[in-house]
Parts: C-alpha cells; sequence; structure tokens
C-alpha cells in the first residue's frame, strides 16, 4: 500500500497478487482489512463470513462495486463510497501504531481460533445470527499501538476485569494480582476502564509485566482520557489494540463487541469485583462460552460490588473456580504447560505426565501434512476447544508443529547420524 | 430409676423388663446410659458397638462384673467401680435438663442415623478404628437442658460454625444469618464458642427463633463462662446439649469429639470465617463425610480468616457451596423439602415435583412391612445417604411413614367410602 495510490487502485492490483509472501501479506491486502475495518461495526456474523469467503481484496471490491450481498451492503450502508484508510494509516502510523491483519505471522491465530469456531456455530439465515454485541465472532483486523509482538503476549495472558465503580478492596487485589502475573511473566489483559481494570494494568506496568488494554475506541485516542498517562506507559511498554480505526469513538454499545475479544486473547478470565447482572459478569460467560477458565475473586458479602462475583461462583453451568491470588490463577490456567514442561525433562518419553486429551490429540496428529484442530478433535474423539487448549503445550512440548496447512507432529529428534 | 436403689439393683431389676414400653424406656435403660456416658470418653467405635450389640442394660453388667471385652474395658479403666449415676440425675435435673437417650421417642434417630452408617463403616479390628477425635460414631446418651424437643428442632437446622478469633465482618454476617434462619424457622446449631458460634446464636434468638448449643462439657457448667447469659437464653428458648455427664470439664480434645454433633444434627453446615486449616475446616469436612451440604461464606481474599473458607469453596472433592445469605441457605438445605410441599398442592400426582431419587426411594418403599434406609437403598439402587436425605421430605409429603421396623408407604387417602 502506498498512501499515493488510491484504495481501488490497489484493489485492482492486489486481485492478482498472493495474499502474502515471505515479506507478509500484499499491500492490497492490508489496505482492504483497514477500508473494512471502517467500513462496518465489528460483531457481525454475516459480514465476517462474507470477508471470510471472499477474501479482504475481492470483499472490498464486490462491495464498492455494489455487488455484495443485500445483508453485507446494507451493513456498510452509505460508508461504501468513503475511502479514509490513507488517513487511517497514517494516523496510525504517527502515533506509533499498525494495523495488524490474520495474514500476519504476528496475528494471535491460535487465541482467535475461539472465535473462529464459535461463528462457525451461528446459523446460516442472518435473520438469526446472534445480535453484534454477544456475537463470538473474529476481528477482521486490529489496529495495534506498541513495541511488543501480539502473538507473543497473548500466548501467556490472562484478563482481568471488574467494577469501575470499584471498592479500595477491589482495586488493593486487582493491583496485587496484576503485579504478581506480571512479576511470573504473565501478560495482563484488561479494558483500560476506571476501577479493576485500570488497577490490574498498573500492577502489571508497576512489575515490568506487559500489559494489553483492549479499547472499544481508536488507539490513538484511548478512553478515558483521565487515564491518558496510564494509556501512555501501556503504549509503551505492552499494547493498546482496538478494532476499531484511529479517531473512533467509544460509543457505549462498542463496549459489549470489545468485550469478547478480552475474553479469547486470554486464557482466563479473572473478575475481581462485579455488582449484579454487570458487563464483567457478561465478559466471564464469554470466556466459558470460548472455552476459557473463568476465575472469580471473593469479597465480602456485605459488598455490592462483589455480589456479582459471588453470583458466578454460584453458578453451577459455569464451573468458575474461587481464586485468592496470583498463584491460584497461573494453577488454573497454566496447569498444563508447566507439567508438560516439567515432563520434557525427564529423560523417559515425552509422553508422561500428559493428560489423557494430551495425549490423543498427540496420536491424532499426522506425521506429515499438517491438518486442523476440527480434524484433529474428529480423530481424538473429543471437543474442539479441549484441541485447542492442549495445542500450546504440546507445541511448547516440540511434541507437535504448526505448518501453513495445520498441525502436525514434530520432526523426532532421533539418534545423532553418523557423517 | 430411682435414685434410692442402687445402679446395680436397678440394672439386676433391668435385665429382664423390655427396653421400653408405652410411657418410653424403662428406668433401667436410662440409669444404664448415664453410667455409660461417663464411663468412657464419647467417639469410640468399640464401646459404642459394645453397647449397641448388648444393650445399655447389659452392658453395664458385663463391665461392672468384669465380663465385657479387654479393648472396652480397658476404655472404661477405673470408673468402672464409680457409680455417679443418681447425683448426675439430680444434678441435670436442678439445671432443668434431662437425660435423653436412643430409646426416647425423641431421640434425633433420622439425624444421627449418619453416624449409624459412618460407624458402621469402620473396620472389625478395633486397631484400625478411627481415633476418637475424628471417628463419625453416635452418642450413647445426650444430656439435654432446655424445654424444646430435640428431635422437633433438629428437623429442620443448620449448623453455623467459624472461628472464635472472628472479624467485625464475621461476626456481623454470621449474626445475620442466624438471625435470618430464625426467622425462617429454621433451628442455628452451633457449638456456644467466642466469635462467630455466639454471633450465630445471638441472631437467632434475637429473631425468636431456636437454637441449640452442643457443648463439649456439663450443660449445668456450659462453657465458656464468659457466655453465661447467652447460654442461660438459650436454655429457655432453644437447647443446651452434651454427651458429657453435668459437671464434666471442657477438655481440649472433647471439642473434636464434640463438632461431629454438629455436623450430624443438621442438614449442612455454614462455615462463616475459618483460618487455614482450622477446626471449622474439619467440622465441614465431617459434615461431607455424613452426607450433609457443605455450605461456605466468602469474605475478603485479604482476610486471614477466610483464607479457610476459600479453601474449602476450592477443593473439588467437597463440593461446598457458596452463600452469600440466608435465602442461599435454605436454598441448599430445604429445597427438596419446599419442591415437595408445592407438588403436594397440586391436584396432580404428588410424585410430580419428585426428584430422580426420591422417586426410586419411593417406589422402593413396601406397602405393609417397613424396612431399613439400607433396604431401601439397596432397593431403589442409590446411596444410603441419598435415602436419607429424601426420606424426611417424603414423609412431610405424607407419601411414606416410619413404622417400628421401618419406612414403607403411607396408606393412600383413597376416594371417600360409602357408609
Amino acid at each position: 500500500m502506498s498512501p499515493a495510490t488510491t484504495l481501488d487502485e490497489d484493489i485492482e492490483e492486489g486481485l492478482d497478487a498472493p495474499l502474502a509472501t515471505v515479506g507478509g501479506p500484499a499491500p492490497a491486502v492490508r489496505r482492504a482489512r483497514a477500508w473494512l475495518s471502517r467500513a462496518a461495526e465489528p460483531g457481525s456474523v454475516a459480514f465476517w463470513r462474507f470477508v471470510e469467503d471472499a477474501g479482504p481484496v475481492q470483499a472490498v471490491r464486490q462491495l464498492r462495486a455494489g455487488r455484495a450481498p443485500d445483508a453485507v451492503r446494507a451493513l456498510v450502508g452509505a460508508r461504501v463510497e468513503e475511502d479514509a484508510t490513507a488517513a487511517d494509516l497514517l494516523r496510525a502510523q504517527r502515533c506509533g501504531a499498525r494495523l495488524l491483519v490474520p495474514e500476519d505471522d504476528e496475528w494471535p491465530a491460535l487465541a482467535l481460533h475461539g472465535l473462529v469456531l464459535t461463528t462457525a456455530g451461528e446459523p446460516a439465515d442472518p435473520r438469526a445470527h446472534s445480535p453484534r454485541t454477544t456475537a463470538l465472532v473474529p476481528p477482521v483486523a486490529l489496529w495495534v499501538r506498541g513495541p511488543a509482538r501480539l502473538d507473543a503476549l497473548a500466548d501467556r495472558s490472562v484478563a482481568v476485569v471488574g467494577a469501575r465503580a470499584s471498592t479500595a478492596y477491589g482495586e488493593h487485589v486487582a493491583g496485587e494480582l496484576g503485579h504478581r502475573l506480571g512479576q511470573r511473566g504473565w501478560t495482563v489483559v484488561s479494558g483500560g476502564a476506571f476501577g479493576i481494570d485500570a488497577a490490574a494494568h498498573r500492577g502489571a506496568l508497576a512489575a515490568g509485566g506487559p500489559t494489553i488494554a483492549v479499547l472499544a475506541c481508536g488507539v490513538d485516542r484511548p478512553y478515558p482520557a483521565a487515564h491518558g498517562a496510564l494509556f501512555h506507559r501501556i503504549a509503551e511498554d505492552g499494547l493498546l489494540i482496538s478494532e476499531w480505526p484511529p479517531g473512533a469513538a467509544p460509543h457505549k454499545h462498542r463496549f459489549l463487541v470489545r468485550n469478547r475479544l478480552i475474553a479469547a486473547l486470554t486464557r482466563g478470565t479473572v473478575v475481581v469485583e462485579a455488582a449484579a447482572r454487570s458487563g464483567a459478569q457478561a465478559t466471564a460467560r464469554r470466556a466459558q462460552r470460548l472455552g476459557r477458565q473463568v476465575l472469580v475473586v471473593p469479597g465480602p458479602v456485605t459488598s455490592a460490588m462483589s455480589v456479582g462475583c459471588h453470583e458466578l461462583l454460584r453458578d453451577p453451568d459455569l464451573d468458575a473456580v474461587l481464586v485468592a491470588d496470583a498463584a491460584h490463577v497461573v494453577e488454573a490456567v497454566g496447569r498444563l504447560g508447566e507439567d508438560l514442561a516439567d515432563a520434557v525433562k525427564r529423560p523417559t518419553s515425552p509422553r508422561d505426565g500428559l493428560s489423557d486429551i494430551a495425549c490423543r490429540v498427540l496420536d491424532a496428529c499426522p506425521v506429515r501434512i499438517g491438518v486442523s484442530p476440527e480434524r484433529l478433535a474428529a480423530t481424538a474423539g473429543c471437543d474442539v476447544l479441549e484441541v485447542l487448549r492442549v495445542l500450546p503445550a504440546l507445541e511448547l512440548a516440540e511434541l507437535v508443529q504448526m505448518t501453513t496447512t495445520g498441525w502436525r507432529l514434530a520432526p523426532a529428534p532421533g539418534p545423532p547420524v553418523a557423517p
């Protein structure tokens, strides 16, 4: 992409080019996704499926030419005529941000695969789709501000969320959790809001740990404005990320749409304080639908700000785990990886110490041509979410590897061969 | 029993008399159990089994004559020569107490049946028995002080236990729980100790609700002495009960032995505050072994007095339920009874609304000759503890009735018969 050319010129040029080369995605792909990120509000199943099926470049071309399906055109509306891509990309560049697209290596594909799966579960009829605020659909692109790699930070990350109207108790606990998780090398992901979110970010920063604020507005104008200094520090040591292009305003419904990303990017969601029927509870339920651990910090039963937490812990369908400190959190979200790491150090079979599911997934991995997690699930006779949960650990243990076609067994080290 | 006669005279006389008549147990039975309650420390599997097998009168006779098994004689030791029964019974009478024996109608047989079952699970070899402090063995008799009937009070009762070194938060919550449970007609059972116990008793008394203090010393000299006024009020409106005869001192190990009764007498145990590895936790674990609900009030994770509570809630084997108020407690321990009460009001079959287990137990009940809960469990294909859990509700719904031989179906009301 060169700002000197127009969007449509770039798109026409990109039609014949491969989507990605060794150097990364084609310029047209990034410009197309920049346009798509402004063209429609995120969270629409129909829109994401359209982009996925047509590919980003074709999707833009069809929309611009008025040849996209009615349901998708309706989502874009009058914005179809506009093109702010050059300005958006320039604005991002000026604040130290970049546009991350699924075609990038850095795209947190594994974490977001949970969203791909939940979207696959949506019905075919667009009228029956989950509403945009609750649909668990992947982003078409992410605006990312900060020096760190998103995929690396998301790999060992935990969401810490809670009430804006938090108490001193909640802020103390969130800050302490953020700090201890940061010390242990875990990324603290939150929403940058007042109260629990800010306390968690600050705790992580104080420990020198990475932290990610997932925003419901442009990464160049983080909201709330009173957190300007906090966001500045996060952008220096961690990442500010958003589905919305630079300059986007923090509309109320965008927070609800944003919440799914906090749950999806992390291995588990810790709720520190939540009122009855609150947003933090909704985030926790989304985490559960995505197969993530729901972890809840209790509080005094006399505190209105802990009522939502206790509701979560009392819900038998949610299977939430009570956590009182960072050690409990790491135990819940990190156990398999650590167990595996130990097992691999032993001189015996690296399979020792693997969970039953992990063994079955490993057995299901082909030797040569990599396959999708869905295929592994079918062969292993387990749930896709279970497969996604054990794959990172198996990869960490160098038992499997990801290829362009999917997952396969890692080549065995084998005995040294004589020259 | 008449204090004018000696123990041995009463015993000789009682040998040929039936254990109980319409008017209650024979005098010799009560005197024998009064002697047994002082002869050996409670909590011994071997001693309880000996009394159960020989019957109380024969048990005393064999012990006094030196013909009891060695293991049992060793438990009694030099006390075999003593006889304080007349003095104990008189002392009890003077403080408004009485000796309740298993042969009495008022004996809380259903509640204590859990202890009979756990004792049946003890090995045959006395050397392998659970230690006295943890053995879940029934009492041989109970000294009861107060006007209420123990069986009636125990029927709808909940234990509220917790730390002696409680915080203002814990005492507030325990008092509030005691009050609300009392208002709803539930009996609050606790240990009369400082801290949570006292707050729960006081809350119940303030609501005009019944409350039971299960003591580790004589009911005429309740401990701690600073709770004199509290115990006086409990004895007026509720019950003070103890396995130890009047005058018995509150030795430390007696509290551990006593704790099993708090768990056994109630439908569930609520732990309000507990330090790590505390007595309240031990009581909760006993409640679980007895098939009772373990209910736990959370607190600030920053409070040492809630660490034990959070440990209980994190224990996957314990299946503890988080409760934040009395409504949660009643929902957990009273649900079946209430559901049944509703179901019975409906014009359709009284079986509507029964749980699966309740239906199976009902189907297992014979029409004429009552059978034991164990027999019902075998027929219904479920656990004896599950049978014991549903029988009270089935009885409440007038679907089953207890006879001298056990449980059977209640006679159907049937259509009115023409004269």
